[in-house]
């Protein structure tokens, strides 16, 4: 491979002869030989600072700190990388310097030597158009770019692809509920036979655990939305012009099209990433409501012969290479993996979180590599699961009328007309003789009542399934 | 031990004498023996079964179900239970059934074989004034008190322990930050030295920290507000009263003084426990902060001639059995210890809220006690190191001084004055000679500026450490 | 109360009146009010410092620097203490100095002023036989006695309540396993019916599942049973008199019964507990086990009409307090919310043990503390589980029966008969109609063979289930 | 993009022209939309695959049940995926089916396709050579293929990667502890000075923490050797010919050169993974271990000035991008993010493990994907920290000197000579007059001796810190 000579404080450094990142950059890819090919900075934090270095660059130019020209030259390459015409130049892994420095740096590089080629120089020219540190990085520190990255990484992979994913599948699960609001179904408590509800119902439930869901991670938004940007080095804004925090925050808004403000505390913002520790605590509470949901839908959907087959979801694909004819949920067992991965990142996340000292929090990469993967996976996988399965989901009615019928909790009902004792009893004489729950109640011998035995008449007008489940709302 | 003969649907039990436990909690005792000595079912869970029995008979009676005296004499033990008159009446383990039935029996037998001797009976009579299951438990089921007693001591516990105990230590860690705020000292990223900040601004990161965490606790006390009592057995509300659900709620929020509401959706509030697993997930965020919060004090405080030694905190006991005079940060250690404990309790949760199955989620009795051992662990650890650490806590100046004196991260104050490469050239002067910034400043001949020395007097005038902390905010 | 004045370096402390306990015990309980009526320091770690101090006072005294007298009277106070004749003398919760030192101590004084008493003294006396420090913690420091009694107390549960616990449920599984071997059934996987095995084929894979996490467990003894004691405060052995280390060990190994012996390198013993992790990585394994053990076990015995239904397990109590008749599954309930709780202790665990700087980890009280817990859990749970459940587990072999005649999965048989594509064929219509899969082979018109038809003598020799279930061992 | 028609059970599936997979790898990767840019099936895994397809063609050749000429074909094939030919033939990700079915079908597709196309065929040829399920995965399933692929993979990066990356750094921390084993420093408890040990001591005790860890992860290769191939769809073996198995093992062992069994229990192999979990019990043990060694080295090379500063560790990059010659300890935090990311991982497998229904596990590729993740991150992670970090560690002696010249925890020395209290009290005086140890020993009064002063003879000859470190082993 051919090289160029780059150099940095610490020296001079060979870097391939057309990237156009530089020394600083280049050691980290030395430095930090780990997992290179599947740990790569993920793409939404080289995005979100695109957006922050344009922002800090239109913001020095307004507070007369960094010249017209170079302004528009950064926010140029900023463009290029928000057009994905960069991508390949941002060779870092996330196992890197735990303030995420040297991301900061390579995008500060890429900045700096792309604009220099745009403005007509060349990569090997000594003297560049814009320096990394002092123009690109102007009023700026990696400690509080990189959690201002996060941030806006964060937010935004929030609101664009793991909220609208998973109102996708609370919208179609809410339809399904209004669909099979009067089919009726064996309820399952303790996975033990209990008294009926109907399927929509039963759907109802996941909507409610979905919007309650939806609002934890808006919840989460606004501390999401306060950026670091502005405190520089330790959290005091050293070496910004006056205003500058406030008005970056401004211009990221704007350019985001998201409710960004400057946070009120810097040194919290620096030291600390409780925000993203927060927001994943909304996270991990919706990978445990879509946990909740997949299984059962797996569960109902099992069979098809000796399995509980109330439900039929969509055949994808075949399911077995041994077993012909097999249909498996595996859009139920892709989303439960996937909320077993969200719990484990949230662990990580929490012991990044809690391991931060002083000024700085130094497990910033690990963080927001956790957080997006888990928000992209719940987002994506959510899509994923509405779209092959959950939005063809059918009741399969035979089996669940079979289940209603044959079911011994039907006796709940007689309660309030025989006692608990009564009831119990001939459900206890019906599930140990094997027989139907009518068949005991009749031939049962009341005891404590002013009638020795009930008719079938009166059976059937007090044993209704569907008199069972009270109100239904759509 | 002397016995008598209890009776319940499978038949005897014997019951020892005195105890005001029936049957069915006589079973549990002899089916669970799994750490009886150390995991009973916590308080808080019986004073809210407290509130929701005595919410439930005044509803019944109300709605017409229940005769006053009953209503009477479940309200009566109810108090008596409130007033911890019954305390060892309870004898029941968290390892039991996982819907927390036979813990709702335990409190049904309780109230009414108490109100039974209250009304002038006794133990061994074998018809009794109150029925467990028909007067005590009228209108309920296991599956519907078990989470709303869960709701109602979560609730409770967050408002009465967990967040005033965090409010008292984010207070005095407010006013620390307010008294320190003049005092500079160096800031430290990397755990290596920075440029410098102030003291106070250091606190107003925790306060901020504190801020937010109090915040996100609030945000998952609505979800928590939600009870499921009116739900029943499956969430349809069989076997109760018209308008039963909405009443007890407002029975229940007038009982407490808090405000609860009936859950919209009861089948969520029984098969799922979101509402735990969300505002756990804000427990999680405090311990995440509460442990950086206590590593950074015991870390400042180190020393007192090796270490970092920047502040004081309270000598509260002999530090070690072999080295005499030695002070540790013990509150610092309790506190950290129960950030950990917390993070793995959240753990746990998350995977009983996530095994939910169909109707009913059967890890309820390990979530509430797993949720309330973090909320009364952060309040009463908060509250502790408040009063044993943080209220004591004082600047070492003389430390805090030379540390400022002899950093060479004050070389920050020269970018914009001689350039990165300049500035960095004599901090690494100095650092490799081991001599002062200063020195190192006056003897290097700078490059590329319009003088090639630094004078004695500019030096003083651009290095300034409290020109370099940003505007103070008290 | 009534108070005696008691005294320690820093100064006077009243102390209940009659109680053994002294000084920096007394700070303890007045400086760490936090979770003291659930979280007491454990049992087994009061126990082992009964051990340890026992150990250490007959080393001392055979190392010539403690006189006979001295060392019967602290052998004589211990012994009390492994008689719980002195439990109420422990006050001191988990939440306390990280290091243990307040337990340390409390032991100290208890046998120091015990002794003291049985010695002819009062508790008042000024000068007293023994001294807490100089004579009970003789040759040792909180830092070498807590991990020492951590590991102890750890090896001590596993051995004698964790171990034998899981081998009662794997023998009873292992009988069961025999009893089913040739009970053929349908297999299951995805949740889907697939090719039979027998229920002992099942129930053999929870036999080896167990008899790995035993051997598991038994692999992380060795590290377990390396101790600290003679470390003293930082691991150098200061103050220790020569060969100390090795004869306390042995010592140990004596009073125990079991192989303790002293850690090559005391530095690791103090700073770090790995030892604890890695064996609760062992207990976490097992919990896992456990989890899908219980499981499977509900969901087999689910039903009892509209479930699996394909195994019964012993009714131990009403299973609902609104449905008459209804029986759970208990035991699988409590043990899986155990498996939950394990794995979140686990977590609680590692953050501890990662979190310890230079010469001590100070999460150890917090990590003992759930490693007991965990420990407890599982020995204890899974001897409830096998007395209340598993020993009780009989197949019901009208449901396996039906399950298998009607299960499609059996055309797996024909695969190798007739080929993949008319095997699948053919499972698809039988599927698609609604008929046995025995009417759909005979229908239809098989491509790409010799004969057309398939005849129904052909298919009752082909598929045969217990044909498919491989080679049954014993 | 041009496609061809392929077909599979379920009809026919437009595939890109090109590409060796067909019909199924195709489904998936059109009903899997998730996270494809990032999570790719893991390369091990694949490889793992080639090994297990050629073992099988083999056995299958030997046992007569399959030709020579597609045995060779077979062969040719995976050695080429063996040798990276066709690394861009694995398109699917993580989240496909829980049995990682589509990935073996994807092999089995592009092992066909390949060899049809070496054999002169062309894609786009009816009939091929070979059949993806009927020669390609005879006498397998992806129920036993798969986890066999798991435990191929897992054990590989063990002792490939994991290890050796271990050792390295355990060698080069060892070669540390003899270097460094006479300079005397201060210990620290509690964070807070202590008596003193050697700088080599202290690296002993990371030794052993690494050998003890290493031995860790040994103890799990054994249950990891273990392979399920053989067991087929449920574990019964159906369709395989006798001897298969052991055979099928012995092969994979040959071809790997690792010592590879075939699993006693086919029916745990496939429903459970606690070979994986306990094998991550052992890496997250290692994650601990090594979060507090790189914690230390941290915390020991922080400053330059305001730190502790006792080692030296090498600067390998600017530190910061605002402050000029700052040297952070970036491997440290890379070592310590990688450490959160494992003990992250361990709760994603752990649940995954836990969460197995019946005869199948269905979290496998989540399960190996985090295993394979940890292992390869500890692995490079360690030789990085090893490289970069440790293998340059030197000590500061001027520090370190100044740190031990200072302390007053040498008093400890003192203990012996005149008592615990004397000794406690001249530490405490020198303390709080901020003086040296031995100018608040020599003025001090000694009481209950027969002598009041100390000269300053005996304390030099008392309080020699060289003295106080013990035995050195080297």
């Amino acid at each position: 491979m051919e090289y160029r000579i780059e150099k940095d404080t610490m020296g001079e450094v060979k870097v391939p002869a057309n990237v156009y990142w530089g020394a600083q950059t280049e050691r980290s890819v030395e430095n930090f030989k780990i997992a290179q090919d599947i740990n790569k900075m993920p793409k939404p934090v080289i995005e979100a600072f695109a957006y922050l270095k344009k922002a800090a660059a239109l913001t020095n130019f307004e507070l007369g700190v960094l010249p017209a020209e170079k302004k528009d030259a950064i926010a140029a390459v900023c463009d290029e990388i928000l057009d994905h015409k960069l991508d390949d130049q941002f060779p870092l892994v996330v196992w890197q310097t735990g303030s995420g420095t040297q991301s900061n740096m390579n995008v500060n590089e890429v900045v700096a030597y792309r604009a220099h080629v745009l403005h007509g120089g060349k990569l090997t020219d000594k003297e560049k158009f814009l320096h990394p540190n002092d123009d690109v990085n102007k009023s700026q520190s990696s400690n509080d770019t990189f959690p201002t990255a996060m941030h806006i990484a964060a937010y935004k992979i929030l609101v664009e692809k793991t909220i609208p994913g998973l109102e996708k599948l609370r919208d179609t699960l809410k339809e399904k509920s209004k669909a099979f609001m009067h089919v009726v179904k064996i309820g399952r408590t303790h996975f033990m036979d209990a008294t009926p509800l109907t399927l929509g119902q039963e759907f109802s439930g996941y909507v409610s655990q979905l919007d309650h869901g939806i609002k934890a991670i808006k919840n989460a938004l606004p501390h999401l939305s306060e950026l670091a940007l502005g405190g520089t080095a330790v959290g005091t804004g050293i070496n910004t012009p006056k205003g500058y925090a406030e008005l970056v925050a401004k211009k990221i808004a704007e350019l985001t099209g998201l409710p960004f403000i400057t946070a009120e505390n810097k040194f919290e913002s620096l030291a600390a990433h409780d925000a993203i520790v927060e927001a994943h605590g909304a996270l991990k509470t919706v990978a445990v409501s879509l946990m909740k949901i997949a299984n059962d839908v797996r569960m109902l959907s099992s069979g098809p012969r000796a399995g509980i087959g109330e439900i039929h979801i969509p055949d994808n694909e075949p399911g077995s290479s041994i077993m012909p004819g097999k249909v498996n949920p595996t859009q139920c067992e892709a989303l439960t993996m996937i909320a077993a991965q969200v719990l484990g990142n949230d662990v990580a996340i929490n012991i990044g979180g809690a391991t931060g000292h002083f000024e700085l929090n130094v497990f910033k990469p690990m963080m927001v590599y956790n957080f997006l993967h888990s928000a992209r996976l719940i987002g994506e996988g959510s899509v994923s699961f509405n779209d092959k399965c959950a939005a063809g989901i059918e009741p399969i009615e035979a089996n669940i009328k079979k289940h209603v019928d044959n079911s011994l909790m039907l006796v709940t009902a007689l309660n309030t007309k025989i006692g608990y004792y009564n009831a119990a009893a001939i459900a206890q004489d019906a599930h140990k003789r094997g027989i139907t729950l009518k068949q005991a109640a009749l031939e049962y011998k009341l005891k404590g009542l002013d009638f020795e035995h009930m008719t079938s008449e009166q059976f059937d007008e007090w044993v209704v399934p569907a008199n069972m489940v009270g109100e239904l709302k759509n």
